[in-house]
C-alpha cells in the first residue's frame, strides 16, 4: 500500500484532473467555466473523493479512470453545496476557505448557475463515468439520494428551518446525518460497489459513514468555537451569532469532545469488523484525520 | 389514437401524478415538500412531457408507467429551472402562471433549495424509472447535457451576461438552443428512445426539437410584447425594462412572426420525412400548438 502523505498527495491530484477537465470539455461559455472552476480549484480538502479512494485501496483494488471520474462527481456535488450555501439568501458568507465565495467573486446570480451546473455536471460525468453500467445506476441512485431531499437538501432545509429555535440532540443528530452524513455515507459504499463487495460489507461501509459524518460534523462544530477564522480560512464564532444549532451549543465543549470520540470509536469498531481482504492502514489513517488534533482543518 | 384533447388531459394528469408519488415519498423535510409542490402544481402548460408522451405516442406505444416517470423528471427539471430564475438574484421575478413566485411564497434561500431538491430529485427519479438499463443511461447522460452547462445553464449564463448588449441574431439564437431548445430536443429524443427506434430517427427528432425549441422562444418573445399580463398570468413588456435580447427587439414583430413561421414549417417538413410507423396527427396538434393564434399562452 502506497505511504499515506503521498497516497493523499496523488489521490487528491487525479481526482482534482478529473473534475477540471471534464468542467473544460463540457462547459459552454466562459463566465460561467470560470465561476465553477473558481470553486473547485479554493483549496478544498477533497475529504469525500479522498475517503471514497482510500476504501477501494484498502481491498487492494488499483482505482480506476472510472472510479476517479466517479470520485470527481461527488466533490463536484460537495463544491455546488458550497457555493450556493454561501449565497446572500442561504448562510450570506463572504469567505470560505480563506477566499471571497463564489457570489462575492462572480455575483449571486452566476454563483447559482455555477452550483446548478455543477450539480447536473456530477450527474452528467457520472453517466458517462468508465465504469459497469449496473454499478453505475446503482451509484446513481445513491448519490441522487444522498444529495437530494432525503439528504443533504433536506439537512440544510431542517437546519435553515432550526435556526434561532432551540432544538433537542436528536434533531441535531438527524440535521447532520443528512447535511454531512449523507455524502461520507456514500463516499464508503461507493468505494466498496467500484471494488465489487457484496452486500453485507456495502452495509458496514455504510455504517461507518454514518459514525464518520457525525464526527465529521461534530468536529467542525467544535472548530468553529476553538479556532481561529485565520487558521480556519473562514468566519468562526458564526453558527452561534447566526443562532444555529450545534453540539457544543447543545451539549457543552466538553461532552462535545466525548461525542466525537464515541463516533470515532463506533468508527474504529467497525472498520475491526472488516474482513482479512480489508487492508486497515489507510482508513485507520483517515479516521484520524477526524479527532480534533490532527491535521484536518 | 386517443382524441387529442383527452390525449392532452389524460396525459396530463398522469404525469403530475408521478412527479406529485415521487415527491410525497421522498422528501425528508415538510416545509421543503411543500415549497417544491407549490411550483409543480402552479398551472404548468406541461409542454415538455406533452412533447415528450406524444412522440410516444406517434409510434402507435401506449406509455408505460416508467415513460410517465421520464416525463415526469423532464418537468421537474423544468420547473427548478423556473424557481432558480424567477430568484432575486437571477430575474427577479415576483409572478408567475399568475401566482406568487417561490421564493415570494417561500424566501429565497427555501426556493433555491426547492429547486436544487427538484434538480437532483428528477434524476433520482429518472434513475429509479422502470426502463430498461441501457435505455436509462443513456437518458441520463442526454438529460444531464441539455440541462448542464452545454445546455440550459450554458444558455442562462449566456443570457445574463448578454443583458444591456446587443448581440447579434446568431448570439440570440445560440442563447435560445441552449436555453430552451435543449430540453424540448430531449423530450424529442427521449421519446423516440423510449419507444425503440432506431439512431437514424433519434435524429430527425432532435432536428425536429431544434425548430420547436426555436418556435417556442420566438413565440415567448413575441407573446411578451404583444400580450397583457392579465393574458399571460405573468408580468409582459418585461423583457425590453431588462435589457434582454429579443427576436421583436432584434427583428421587429413582423419579420419575428416570420421567423416563427419559418421554424414552424421546418418541424412540419422534418415531421412529413417521418416514415409510416409514425401517426402525424397528435405532433400536428402539438406543432400547431406553438402557433401564435393558438391555446398556448
Amino acid at each position: 500500500m502506497t505511504e499515506w502523505p503521498i497516497f493523499l498527495q496523488e489521490e487528491r491530484q487525479k481526482v482534482e484532473a478529473e473534475m477540471e477537465i471534464f468542467i473544460e470539455k463540457n462547459t459552454n461559455d466562459d463566465h460561467l467555466k470560470k465561476s465553477m472552476l473558481y470553486s473547485l480549484q479554493a483549496g478544498g480538502k477533497r475529504i469525500r473523493p479522498l475517503l471514497l479512494l482510500t476504501t477501494i485501496a484498502s481491498f487492494g483494488k488499483k482505482a480506476s479512470l472510472g472510479d476517479y471520474q466517479v470520485a470527481a462527481s461527488l466533490e463536484m456535488i460537495h463544491t455546488y453545496s458550497l457555493i450556493h450555501d454561501d449565497l446572500p439568501a442561504m448562510d450570506n458568507d463572504a469567505l470560505r476557505r480563506g477566499k471571497p465565495t463564489n457570489h462575492i467573486v462572480f455575483g449571486a446570480g452566476m454563483a447559482t448557475l455555477a452550483g446548478d451546473g455543477l450539480l447536473t455536471g456530477a450527474f452528467q460525468l457520472l453517466s458517462t463515468a468508465a465504469i459497469n453500467d449496473s454499478v453505475k445506476i446503482r451509484l446513481i441512485q445513491l448519490l441522487t439520494q444522498a444529495a437530494g431531499t432525503q439528504g443533504m437538501v433536506a439537512g440544510q432545509a431542517l437546519d435553515i428551518a432550526s435556526e434561532e429555535k432551540k432544538i433537542a440532540l436528536e434533531d441535531l443528530i438527524h440535521i447532520h446525518e443528512r447535511k454531512t452524513g449523507a455524502l461520507l455515507c456514500f463516499a464508503t459504499m461507493a468505494g466498496g460497489l467500484l471494488a465489487q463487495q457484496p452486500e453485507s460489507v456495502i452495509t458496514t461501509l455504510r455504517q461507518m459513514g454514518v459514525h464518520l459524518g457525525l464526527a465529521f460534523q461534530i468536529r467542525d462544530d467544535l472548530l468553529d468555537v476553538l479556532s481561529t477564522e485565520e487558521k480556519m480560512g473562514k468566519a468562526t464564532k458564526k453558527d452561534d451569532q447566526a443562532g444555529k444549532n450545534t453540539y457544543p451549543g447543545l451539549l457543552g465543549v466538553k461532552k462535545s469532545e466525548e461525542a466525537l470520540t464515541n463516533e470515532l470509536q463506533a468508527a474504529h469498531l467497525l472498520l475491526n469488523q472488516m474482513g482479512n481482504e480489508f487492508d486497515k492502514t489507510n482508513m485507520t489513517h483517515f479516521l484520524n484525520l477526524f479527532s480534533l488534533e490532527r491535521g484536518l482543518s
